[in-house]
């Protein structure tokens, strides 16, 4: 199957008094469509374990790397795909364009955790189960 | 001089229903660090040029890797560092730490560009003025 | 016509440490779905002029009620209608529901400006046009 | 003691491409400034009752009525009082300046609530001494 391809729309909030998109919405997209790729890959964002206690996918690392400005109104195309599985973390690739050139590059590590209130969430590995699905998206070699 | 240490509180707008700090704080957070050490260094952030145009600093990179979870409330100290400085780019390093513990690293890279409406930022060569102020606050070898 | 229906899709961003949607995103959604209404009735949300000056819509006025909390992946049904039109201002009401019932109303006037750069907007009126087109999405008595 | 003064600084995150603050930036602000009220006040944001379920002031109506632009960098002055205090609910008033001359009114109704996990928030009364330090902070009449 490999990367999903999915798009999203720059919103007015989106930008700045620079009069293009400020760098923080990549990230935002980063985390929405990471959430969509799990949802089509019919995993959950959070879930609840049996002991009640929550497991999620906490960030360890995320980066953007900016090639072009765009602007308010614009249709950003997303590229996302699951660059590398370890024992407890995911690795996701992101590539946004706009009218067919690359606009941005992006990369977060995400780790799956069961998130005790209070405490630090704590690393668990990711099920065999689990590995299988992200891998219907993993990027091409 | 060397590093610009700073604070910042954490709102509850910063969290998310995990309970702590959502990721793009941070970016946030190095923005809002980033412009307090251009105005220490006696510098503007966005200034007009002769011709009319804004001459500012877009980011060409940011990346953040994230070592603890904190939670609405919380201070949050800062450390920025500008780690180098090329023809047209300043490069700052962040420590972000709490309670004397590293919570997160960042680094952003930013740009001295003309902000033409419309068309795409035109890097230009930090003025040797400029890059003698910013060494004022550069990390220690 | 009447009211436009859309959705919207609660992200991770939106939410806050009470495990709740954060009130603000309400607001943001308000502006995403006043847009969309916009351009459905083939607006623009910025436009240039003759003289090179932007027409915009910014607001004096939004207000939210909450009536039910939601959460993350929440799908949100909102219904949006032009409750008035005055020389130069549009009234928007909101309504929010989730799975069928209502979680929030709100109102937003967007007043039409000419946005002048460092200085006040300018209000200017409401094209005979443009009413005619907000029309067909008139709250119906 | 009567009305809080507290000031804020427009962040570049603030502003959006018509080149002022973005209408949003001025709830941020609310309840940035209502959460420094409850701390100055020596209150708690959010208390863990006896029974381990937390306790918080989620909102119920939030608005704001625009009167003057503000841009990157101006410093907000902010005065904010305790207009009325109910059974379960608080009522407060903001007014924002810049440079002497308002540039936003606010109004939020905050509900003291129990927050359950996954359920409603349930209100319940506001203590007298919690009423009691609020009142510290009461409009004039």
């Amino acid at each position: 199957m490999a990367a999903l391809l999915t798009s999203r729309r720059v919103e007015f909030r989106d930008t700045d008094a620079a009069g293009i998109v400020h760098f923080s919405a990549f990230f935002f997209w980063m985390e929405s469509v990471e959430h969509e790729l799990l949802r089509r890959a019919g995993l959950h964002v959070i879930e609840r374990g049996a002991d009640g206690v929550e497991v999620s996918w906490p960030r360890v690392s995320a980066a953007c790397d900016y090639v072009a400005a765009i602007r308010f109104g614009d249709e950003v195309d997303v590229a996302v795909a699951v660059e590398a599985i370890g024992r407890s973390s995911v690795t996701y690739g992101f590539t946004f364009s706009h009218a067919g050139a690359v606009v941005a590059r992006g990369r977060v590590v995400a780790v799956h955790c069961r998130m005790h209130r209070g405490r630090k969430p704590e690393p668990v590995a990711v099920p065999a189960d689990v590995a299988e699905r992200l891998r219907a998206f993993a990027a091409e070699g």
